[in-house]
């Protein structure tokens, strides 16, 4: 994954450094922001003829990087991102996740779930996941947030996954895995943001409602957009009903962002997510 | 056209009525909005055999209406709706209406199309509508909608389809016309009211950007809405892609809600809009 | 829900019945078929002040239904209809069924899960459903299913849903379930009826992708459907992306079309589905 | 746009062939397709300091492209492709062509629209586009086809677009275009291949409708398909509604598939077609 400003012979350059090595570019993705003047690539090597360390392949690169005013990171495809879930009582996004972790559509390890209700233990158990109960006490929030931060520094989480998680994390926890919390928001951002978006869509009387996957931001739901989509409703339709409309969007959805963050599809630029397609 | 609180046995009182009186009822929609407890019905009849007078047929449901407390309105498919266009500069809504329109695929008149700019007048010219340019001069706005309301009476217009006419219409204008004035707006309301919104959609990073068609009402972009849709984008499309794109969006989302209102298939319910399907 | 050839006055007719019998009509939906002169409705009542049995309200209403040549059928919600859900190997419909069934979204009980094979014994395991596997053994198809009819009867299966059961079941077995079986095909029908739609839709270079949920026939994939949906794929996708994406269109289609099914808002006319709104 | 069979290094090579002879590379998209082991590219360079002329450009890369065995081809933006229109008795498609080009949105002349019927005259004059009515006697079929053949030479007309045009074209006709005749079929390929689409569509009781823009071939309704999309549809349409809201899907899907192909976005690949996004 490399950004930079946008230059002649970025391209050229870089796919040399690779072609040159003896590494085969299994595939290379670029955009370039011909509105801001930033390029973006995603560039996919098989490793299978390295006859250097890793060290030394990024240290090499490192160079050249440095050279050109890169911004950039590496993933291992063998090394398996580890996810942890975070839910309140619906179970309609942990199930979907579950369930698509088990047809080995999601390509992670799942150490453990934590909610801050016991509801979902019976979910979990159904897949064989740890879960862990931390409830907030009145008053005692950051305390809750100090067991949880210990939580997935043990489990050496990766990536956090609030799939339904009613309760809104502070700036310190935020910032400790900036970029690596995937919130969902059952609206289709920037319209009915906070609390009881279906009720509002009804009483506005939209004709389609939404669900949107993002990095969870300091500023409340207003992180980079990784995944959007929409259902057409009619008039027929009750707040309730659309709020069960809405738990499968919002399931999709959620799977899809998560899916796309794990196959390191995803460049947050700013508050914009670049998601290279698959 | 029939609005009132829902009722035990309004169904069968009126279409007992209709029935007793010898009528065909082509078609009979309701809404029972459960959440509201109103009852909504459209019903379609055939005036085929009517043995006596449209005003007679009126008084006489007049008093059924009255005795159950109903909201209603009739509409004869033999008295066609005439319609005026309002546009500034850009042709392609205004284009997609007038092909509609060529093609008999909208019920109406169009009688007249007024601009505040003279750009258009070709378009109005190839499908031979008078074209009407009241140029606002600084500081004559009400002078320039005095002039475009005293158009609008003179053609008896039925209704106004603002096709991108990029001025705000005073208080006076649309409650003169309350009902009966159909906006666009090129977004997806009520994400990104107000002006700009595919730059502020990009920079939102929103994964699909959409268009509203509403009744326009003094809250300006709050109308009740008729019809909206969304396109799919992806990161690589710069604003003016979204432009692009966005006028085709545009282009059916208000040619639907044209139709649907001349079909008399809508229902204006506080700031919602029943929409009965074609 | 009641069918019927179009005719003056059924509307008027069949409401009254309810009205002076003082039952509350809860809701209402019609459809006349102006193409084939045919007329359907489902209409739900309130039996809550029901003074007469169910039998007597049959009865009475069967004189109705008689000289006005109605087709009809009731079903009331107390009884809560029972479904067994057949699969082989393939586990996402299965899951995406229980989960909902789970969440409360399927109006049924699911009794029991049929397979030819012993791969999903563990999904049943997890929603402790009890699971049967009647394998296949070679020439002895016919003493399967009539191990499998046999389970059907003993727990008085009301549905069978094909969740991806890879079997053709016989002319036999479909006409004693006739109306009461729907399957999802991996293909939007009518095309790629048979075997490897997805690999051959990536032949055929189609831009998007679908399922189809239909009542079986004995015509293979030819039965009426219920519900179908698409998404849009690239060319860089292959065969594999294609299933994978494909399983997720065959989860929501097929829980739609059971859900539509199990709250009797489908109505079978010919080899086509009136599904009416939720 | 160039083809070939994947290898190590092309990338790295072709880019750094234009690189190092100081051209800017504006847009590089690549497309390796894994399952039949191709490798596609399209490369957008600006020529703007060209210091050698075309000729000796097109001579150069010829040299490297026998070397890696790449099929390949050039446009130039300075060259505006010429595009004839064939069109029989409805407009819609036409129209929605004219507004497009009127409006900048297509990268092309249009220089003529041939007709084998005196119907759409009045279209093409409102746009001021020459009309030619090259109509089919009995018997004199190769006669016309030999009128239009000669009028698409005389104008230079480098893609055929048939807009809804009712005539089968002969192997000829077509071979001699191939790959630049674009055709509009009004179902979602490859259901519904041949007449009356929508009715049978009807009879079917599909629950969404499509229509397919693609190259025409020899084997009817086979040929590559550039775009399709689709609409939801209810029971309650009759084929004539199919028909009217099958013409906007029609509209817009030949509409994209004509701008992608202007635009130099697709490669034809046997029966498939790489559509590379805007």
């Amino acid at each position: 994954m490399i950004q930079s400003d946008d230059r002649k012979g970025l391209l050229a350059t870089i796919s040399n450094f690779f072609y040159t090595r003896g590494f085969n570019i299994l595939r290379c993705q670029q955009y370039t922001d011909l509105y801001e003047d930033k390029y973006y690539m995603r560039i996919k090597l098989d490793l299978a003829g390295l006859t250097i360390t890793r060290a030394e392949l990024e240290k090499t690169f490192g160079g050249l990087a440095e050279e050109l005013a890169l911004v950039w990171s590496i993933q291992y495809s063998d090394r398996v991102p580890r996810m942890a879930i975070m839910v309140s009582k619906t179970s309609h996004c942990l199930y979907d996740l579950l369930v698509h972790y088990q047809e080995n559509d999601l390509f992670c390890e799942i150490p453990l779930i934590i909610s801050n209700h016991p509801d979902l233990e019976h979910v979990a158990d159904k897949f064989k996941i740890p879960y862990y109960c931390c409830s907030i006490k009145k008053g005692e929030k950051p305390r809750q947030e100090a067991e949880v931060q210990a939580l997935l520094r043990k489990h050496h989480i990766d990536l956090v996954v609030l799939a339904r998680y009613m309760q809104i994390l502070s700036s310190d926890f935020i910032e400790g895995f900036n970029g690596r919390i995937i919130n969902i928001h059952h609206a289709f951002l920037p319209a009915f943001k906070g609390g009881s978006p279906y009720k509002r869509a009804w009483e506005h009387g939209v004709k389609m409602i939404g669900a949107t996957a993002h990095y969870a931001t300091c500023d409340l739901d207003e992180g980079p957009i990784i995944e959007q989509d929409v259902e057409r409703i009619t008039h027929e339709l009750i707040p309730d009903d659309l709020k069960r409309i809405g738990k499968d969007i919002e399931r999709w959805v959620l799977t899809r962002a998560v899916k796309a963050h794990l196959d390191n599809r995803v460049i947050i630029s700013g508050r914009r997510s670049i998601v290279f397609p698959n």
